[in-house]
């Protein structure tokens, strides 16, 4: 039994050969996974075939591809169901546990969100981006630019994209939890923006108990006016807001501040010990930490009109080799 | 203090009104509130139109329309935030007490999903939605046809348009609380079927904790292939599953054998105490009951091509009242 990613994508790719008609290689494969949200390279999909060939899943023919065998349609049929299955706040977890970022010496990782965007609108979004990041739509002002045919960090640029990697959010429960303060994400939300300040939630998806990201489906229903929010001081914007223990409200806020000065912030406030903040609600003994999110400015890039496809809480990043946009 | 959900009406009223540049008159009103999601017909805004001229935020400007006053501007941006975040939970919740349906009498409420389809593509709708219900894609054969013009049950159908009424699984929950059984909706989700049947749940959204709709969530992303798995068996469906106490199993498990005679069926399998079932995670100490959602007839319609506009988890409408389809 290998691990369970290795695992989802083995059947992914079991899946991809399955429903093609004829030999499918590797090439073809990773850039259906890619289509599928599965951040994977050629490469590696080379390692995951053989390993496929070894179950007597699947069987090559030459340099044509593979085929699936009897044997693997049947594990497919079995295995499918219960892989793709996962909770959100599962993967959000581990991200947050491998987010190591150090505030004092500027070493290790943070937790970014992963857009593709065609190499000829690329100019226009890094335009927008930067016009958005620089009226505060972000985390950070870094980003890290991914070129076609890159297998670092595990995440698979198809030919003709650029991959960027803005910071998530997500950042700070990395560095709370750093800072010995136990955090997790409570709710995604779009916020409502008046005269350029956060007003007040008016969605919310609870991050627990749902296998799509909830920043995902605000995104996908195109609920921002993240640009009119900048031009206008009135829109909509994506948030969301973590709970951290009573107590450990003024640590909280030495560290949101230390973090300010390493360019990573974003947070509104700390909220009172179980009250709403922005009328999201706060558990008894709890404050609330609401956070624009990391992904506004590539989101306004989809409100231009330019076709961007973002995976949010993608990964972790070593935030010494992100640049300014 | 009138009632919260006049309240909701007569800020979503003062924002449109204020959105607009000249007078608005009731009928523009009551379209726009249409396109909002909210069930209100003209004469019931007339109503809150009212309610706003006496207390100052609006001003009526002979037959053209009404204009905000400064005095409502302030209301409205007062009120507007904490107004519209409302968990799906606590409607549902309303629903489920209203629904009073009853196996033995046949008479009361079952919860109903609302769909708006333009009256040129009602024909070609129908035929569909027949289609989708003979193969098992629905909770009960009956439906709720209503005209333009109505008022009945607080639906408000727009000009051009037909509303119909399905029953909603959500009804299944109104049974169970009917017979003694407490119980609630914990997921909304997308069923794989497989060889015509479920073969567990790949998308999983929690209904607590979340203002928007879950089954909502997955027609917007177009999810389903309910024609496909309709044809060849195979595709994905809308379902939920909710959590009853494991002593209470055959009386709910009778309660559903009585239902079925009524017409009202749908609901997979009873699962085993604590365990998960069909993938969907269970409380100890629980069962799950995963039912198909009575939406699947409508949102087949939305695949055919056919513009259809319907709001899960409506309202309630007496059972005895809908008819055949």
């Amino acid at each position: 039994m290998t691990e369970p990613n290795v695992e989802r994508k083995l059947v992914e790719i079991m899946r991809i050969i399955s429903e093609s008609d004829k030999p499918v290689g590797a090439r073809l494969i990773a850039d259906e996974m890619h289509n599928r949200g599965y951040a994977i390279g050629e490469r590696a999909v080379r390692y995951h075939l053989r390993i496929l060939d070894e179950r007597g899943f699947t069987k090559k023919h030459g340099y044509i591809g593979r085929t699936i065998t009897e044997r693997g349609k049947k594990e497919l049929s079995d295995a499918l169901i219960s892989d793709r299955l996962g909770f959100i706040i599962t993967k959000i977890e581990e991200l947050i546990y491998r987010a190591d970022y150090d505030l004092d010496t500027g070493k290790g990782n943070v937790i970014v969100n992963i857009s593709y965007i065609d190499k000829d609108d690329y100019e226009n979004a890094a335009d927008i981006i930067r016009y958005a990041m620089s009226h505060g739509a972000s985390i950070s002002p870094k980003v890290g630019i991914l070129e076609e045919e890159t297998d670092e960090y595990d995440i698979y640029v198809p030919e003709g994209k650029v991959a960027m990697a803005t910071v998530c959010s997500i950042t700070f429960d990395g560095l709370l939890l750093k800072n010995g303060i136990p955090t997790l994400p409570a709710y995604g939300g779009l916020m409502q923006m008046e005269d350029n300040k956060p007003e007040g939630f008016i969605d919310l998806i609870s991050y627990s108990g749902t296998s799509i990201d909830p920043i995902k489906i605000f995104l996908r229903r195109k609920s921002t006016s993240i640009l009119q929010a900048i031009d206008t001081g009135n829109g909509k914007m994506l948030a969301n807001i973590r709970e951290i223990p009573a107590s450990a409200a003024s640590k909280a806020e030495i560290m949101m501040e230390h973090a300010k000065k390493n360019d990573i912030c974003g947070h509104i406030c700390i909220g009172d010990p179980g009250m709403d903040v922005l009328y999201a609600p706060v558990e008894r003994g709890k404050i609330g930490i609401p956070i624009m999110a990391g992904i506004n400015s590539v989101a306004a890039v989809e409100e231009a009109g330019i076709l961007i496809e973002t995976h949010p809480v993608s990964t972790v990043m070593e935030y010494r080799k992100m640049e300014l946009l």
